[in-house]
């Protein structure tokens, strides 16, 4: 019994299956739609991708039905999970009713949600969340029958900045509203101030430590007074749909997220977990934590397949790399911030440079900024940032994530055998460069 | 004293002036440039690159003088090495007289020149090697001069590729001549294939396993006929220009290199080597090889350099990283390829996958093909090869480099927290694919 139509419970239902063609699997959707691809969704509402909600659709209901011999029902929506009955109560919003099914493996895979936060007309129609293909379709159908010159997006993370991109290629007047003093706190404010550079050039106004109160219509209520708004978006993070699991007695942790093992096994014999509903392990804090990603949640969700299908296997952690495009700007993170290694009681040094995207002399060389964080002393890698034009700048943090996984000092990241040809970046790699500043930066005097 | 005024020798006497301010450094150059860029020789050929020779330069031999107190000498060639007597003899060009300079410590740093095959007519003045930028001097008046509609190059390797490619852009008619049954040696046969495939849509006559047996004016000719040129350029591989030390009874090895200790020390007390000249150790084949790269010059050149300044470094070795860009199309490789696997003893499986560089919803993804090899049973990881659209193919070889100096296995690596975001690949990164490929071949049954 699978809990969820998206990455995490298809995921884990289709892997199932490769492994055991003769389990008897049944997915439960709320909505219409399975296996799509959400950070697909700005770039189906700027219209760089077209072809409709369809599009961003891996593997379509009939598909799971037909190749993977998968009994999904959509429009079904749990209510409640009873462990000692093994079976779970389900409303079919089809025929409004409400039925009881049982299992005898449970995966549940029910996401997150955008938080929304408690202010006066946060359920004004006018007020999007972004999540599900279900809320793009509405937004996108909100925007189409409204004429939204003035668009709001209420939070300055990756989400938000994204919509704020896609609703001012559209042609929107774009306001992008943040409670605190910086966006995108994945990232250190020297490197965050990169990207609101380049939110500003794009045409984006931009107004940091700026709380939102409320909503009226036609209106966003701020600190410092109401700003015109035909429609919000909101873009303040997620929060894990766990409450289904805690409910039932199932162990959550970090932000509230369902607490797995490596097997991604919950607390409760015969019941696992996978996807944006529940946590993970960070490779070099040590630390749980909750990470709503595409990439971990297909990751964890070949993990818990493996395991319901009788195979074996172990999701070791995240190092908790994530990139994007934003602006004409590639931003790219993995491991720790400066910030989050105070957070995590690590003596850190850091170290900034700029270098280019090509050689010098090339044609479209567009300026990258590598900030990299070390331990003190040892010299342990403990992260890196890069903020740069495109293309070239962001996957460059792959190599770095690499390196976090495998342990390495950043003098050891420096001396790696990186390519270069002039298309490509100068002699020396942007990240060697700044893994070996990081690297001096460890041993000097402090 | 410097023997080489390009990354191996200046690199190193710019490295050891910055650790040692009291320093008598004496840098003996037989041409006209210092630190030059030769890898973007071909883009200065195709107009791709602007500002004439003066472009690829790094640091003029006036900076040099200026700025790192370095008495560079032009036109300076260096025409014996006597150990006992610790001088060099020197033969000036600009007066025609020969002279002998003593030193305490020697770095040679001679570079390599183009291999030229022993055929009839290989002194005619229409065929050039392209090594240095006097050669790139030469190339260009001689084809400005010229009328050269029809441009043979000989050799398929990626120096030849992208001056056949920048001959193309130029407007040229150019075939590229082959000896061997492929191009790009540094491949395996079938991703060689795949470049083959972009080399013909450029518009470039390919003829491979066709060798040359000699030039006549205006003419090449082959094992299947002559073939009409303007203008040759020979595209053979290097050789390390190690005459000056093996004379001197310094030690040689792979392909004739200049031996040297991880300090880059020549089996010759107080001489040093580093660049195109001497040899370097492969971490994954545990063998000496020749590299002629830029990125490993200025490594050797640093390590060299920290050495003769009075500091203590290593250079450990590369695991064999290549990246070029030719006819549109990205070409990487790291670690062995399987016919390297071969003739290195190594047991090993291969995969190939082929996915996108971006989501494949996005705008403008293009194919990637991902060859991966592993070694049997162990699954430990040796290489991979990538050849795909640009742009953002074949910097991915970074990741894997990293992890072929980590040692991972091939499952190890497809567990790595990658970056994903729809611009810049699929959920699942297409390097992450072919290890997890290669991790399934290599456990089974053969």
């Amino acid at each position: 019994m699978v809990i969820g139509g998206d990455a995490g419970g298809m995921g884990a239902a289709a892997r199932a299956r490769r492994l055991d063609p003769d389990l008897e699997i049944v997915a439960l959707e709320k909505g219409e739609w399975t296996s799509y691809s959400a950070c697909g969704i700005p770039y189906l509402v700027s219209g760089v991708v077209t072809g409709g909600l369809e599009a961003l659709v891996a593997r379509s209901p009939q598909v799971h039905r037909t190749k993977y011999r998968i009994d999904v029902r959509l429009r079904h929506e749990v209510t409640g999970i009873d462990l000692d009955m093994r079976r779970v109560e389900v409303r079919n919003h089809e025929h409004g009713r409400t039925l009881h099914l049982s299992f005898d493996e449970l995966l549940i895979g029910t996401g997150a949600r955008p938080l929304r936060p408690d202010v006066e007309g946060i359920d004004l129609p006018f007020v999007h969340g972004v999540q599900t293909l279900d809320d793009a379709g509405r937004l996108i159908a909100h925007a189409r029958a409204a004429d939204c010159r003035r668009v709001v997006v209420v939070g300055g993370g990756y989400i938000g900045i994204e919509m704020a991109e896609a609703f001012t290629e559209r042609g929107a007047e774009v306001t992008l509203v943040e409670g605190g003093a910086q966006l995108m706190r994945t990232l250190d404010p020297d490197m965050a101030r990169r990207v609101e550079a380049a939110v500003q050039r794009f045409g984006i106004e931009l107004r940091t430590s700026t709380p939102v109160t409320g909503f009226a219509d036609g209106e966003v209520h701020t600190d410092s007074g109401p700003i015109r708004a035909d429609l919000v978006i909101l873009g303040l993070g997620v929060t894990p749909n766990s409450e289904l699991a805690a409910d039932a007695g199932i162990e959550t942790g970090a932000k509230g997220a369902v607490s797995v093992t490596p097997r991604q096994r919950t607390s409760a014999e015969g019941v696992w977990a996978a996807g944006d509903c529940c946590e993970s392990f960070h490779l070099v804090s040590r630390r749980r934590l909750h990470v709503a990603l595409g990439t971990v949640a297909n990751r964890q969700a070949r993990v818990a397949g493996t395991n319901l299908g009788g195979g074996s296997a172990t999701f070791n952690g995240v190092v908790g790399t994530a990139i994007t495009k934003l602006c004409g700007t590639e931003v790219s993170r993995t491991g720790l911030t400066e910030h989050e290694c105070e957070a995590a009681g690590l003596d850190a040094v850091a170290a900034t440079i700029t270098s280019s995207t090509r050689a010098g002399y090339y044609p479209g060389a567009e300026e990258i900024a590598v900030k990299a964080v070390a331990e003190r002393r040892t010299g342990r890698l403990l992260g890196m940032q890069i903020v740069g034009g495109a293309p070239g700048a962001g996957k460059r943090i792959d190599a770095v994530a690499v390196a976090l996984h495998a342990g390495f000092t950043a003098e050891e990241l420096n001396d790696a055998d990186l390519a270069y040809a002039p298309p490509f970046g100068p002699v020396w790699d942007p990240v060697a460069v700044a893994a070996r500043a990081v690297a001096k930066a460890a041993v000097a005097p402090s």
